[in-house]
């Protein structure tokens, strides 16, 4: 696989929540909108050019929330909200026949010490040569809230998997039949991360979907994904990071921690928070 | 004085850091913007007329980040960015001769169970029927961010103060001199908290520098309320709560937890940031 200079953000379709503008200190202590955050995660990584995909009328706010690298920035229309699957393949002009990157703006990506996780998933990528999608062990209670891969680890590899199969918000028995992944602790299993990179075989399926196949078409990338895994080499790899779902109550908090944790200014967040954690003690206990 | 039925809120000049949109779960566990959490404080006060001052070309953003509350907020326009007291000075047919509750939406004020702290506050002004600004005890090293008051405190009072002097952003040594509260801690001083009611005479005052004084009109505010503690009754009062600078760095993460520790969510926010903290030590320790 070429290097790929590539990346698809896709946004989430609820600009009520304002997303791309929420603030947050990075781990370099720079405050920053969460879109630059994510921006810069993508640049650094190396990719060249990047793609937002968004809902008719909102460029704006994504372009200033972008700051400098809004400039940059391509942005793709999707005319109408049909779904995931059609966001990501909104972007194929964009693709064309190249690999590339693909990010959803409502997660933020914490790696722990060294590399990006967009980083560490494009080295992934580019030695194993295939489609590749990051994974994160998630206990049963939250399976409902993402797509979940069942699949076997490649020898002598710590954190790459072989998907064989691919559930989208599995329930906990479905998951429990066909989503074992032997070596994870009991009750855990393999959730997308929110970030792949994918071989031009993937656009490729989108297009047959949305332009020529006669069936519904997909409102999740999953069936697309599951028939990836039928026809390519196609890997799940477990990051050094977490994502955090930036949309979800406490998500921009649990963030903001996990960013300061993994930063410069790790004691002094520290500090601030025993701190304040203190006083609430006292002033509660008077 | 009569009740008070108006309040005057100042946008912060800078839009640059979306301070109204930027999104928090309120201690009723509700996930909303930042001015609305701050306008339910000041609707549940009583207060039945609210004036947002914004820069021109900016009501759209402030009435979408408003919600609901959005559709009876009065928008002025301050026109062009002359400081802070003259964006007071812009409310004048707003509140004609009537007191006003006046905040700044910058910040965030969280109160100690019970009431909020626009409530405490109206309800000192009404029970003193005075002028009072909210104040709160401030370490030395921090008197540069703030107005900081001198007085002494009311007999038979725990939180009143009578004002006798105001220094705006004051060195420590001007503190010393000039600021100094008997029966607070050493080092530590009254700063404004961000929160005030204001009599007639406030406006009349600021109409007074603005329209027919021959000197250069004030910036801040602390200059008008130093000739209002010499000319009628003015407190200060403590509060039970504590403000957070919301724009500041951290100052979003330090309202949030502010907000989960007095709000219904303690101990689910408690045991999610005790998670965090101990997952991020098991992988650091790895």
């Amino acid at each position: 696989m070429a290097a790929i200079s590539k990346a698809v953000i896709t946004a989430a379709g609820d600009l009520q929540k304002n997303i791309p503008m929420q603030t947050l200190v990075d781990q370099n202590g720079e405050t920053k909108s969460v879109l630059q955050i994510i921006l810069d995660e993508v640049y650094q990584a190396g990719v060249a050019d990047v793609a937002l995909v968004v809902r008719p009328g909102t460029q704006k706010a994504y372009r200033e929330a972008a700051g400098a690298a809004g400039k940059q920035l391509f942005f793709i229309e999707q005319p109408a909200q049909e779904g995931y699957a059609h966001a990501v393949y909104c972007a194929k002009d964009f693709a064309k026949n190249d690999s590339f990157l693909h990010l959803v703006d409502d997660h933020l990506y914490v790696s722990q010490r060294g590399a990006s996780c967009a980083e560490q998933l494009m080295q992934a990528a580019e030695a194993e040569s295939c489609s590749i999608s990051a994974v994160q062990t998630t206990p049963e209670h939250c399976l409902h809230y993402y797509g979940a891969v069942g699949g076997r680890r490649l020898p002598q590899q710590k954190n790459l998997y072989q998907i064989n199969d691919i559930i989208e918000k599995p329930t906990p028995t479905e998951a429990e039949h066909r989503l074992i992944v032997s070596g994870l602790q009991r009750g855990s299993y393999l959730c997308f991360f929110g970030m792949h990179v994918f071989s031009p075989t993937v656009m490729e399926q989108l297009c047959h979907r949305f332009e020529r196949s006669q069936d519904k078409p997909p409102r999740f990338l999953s069936g697309i994904l599951l028939e990836l895994s039928r026809c390519e080499k196609y890997l799940a790899c477990e990051l050094a990071g977490n994502r955090f779902e930036i949309a979800s109550k406490y998500g921009l908090f649990q963030a903001q921690l996990a960013l300061a944790l993994e930063g410069k200014e790790q004691n002094q967040v520290l500090s601030l928070l025993l701190d304040q954690l203190a006083t609430h003690q006292l002033q509660d206990s008077r």
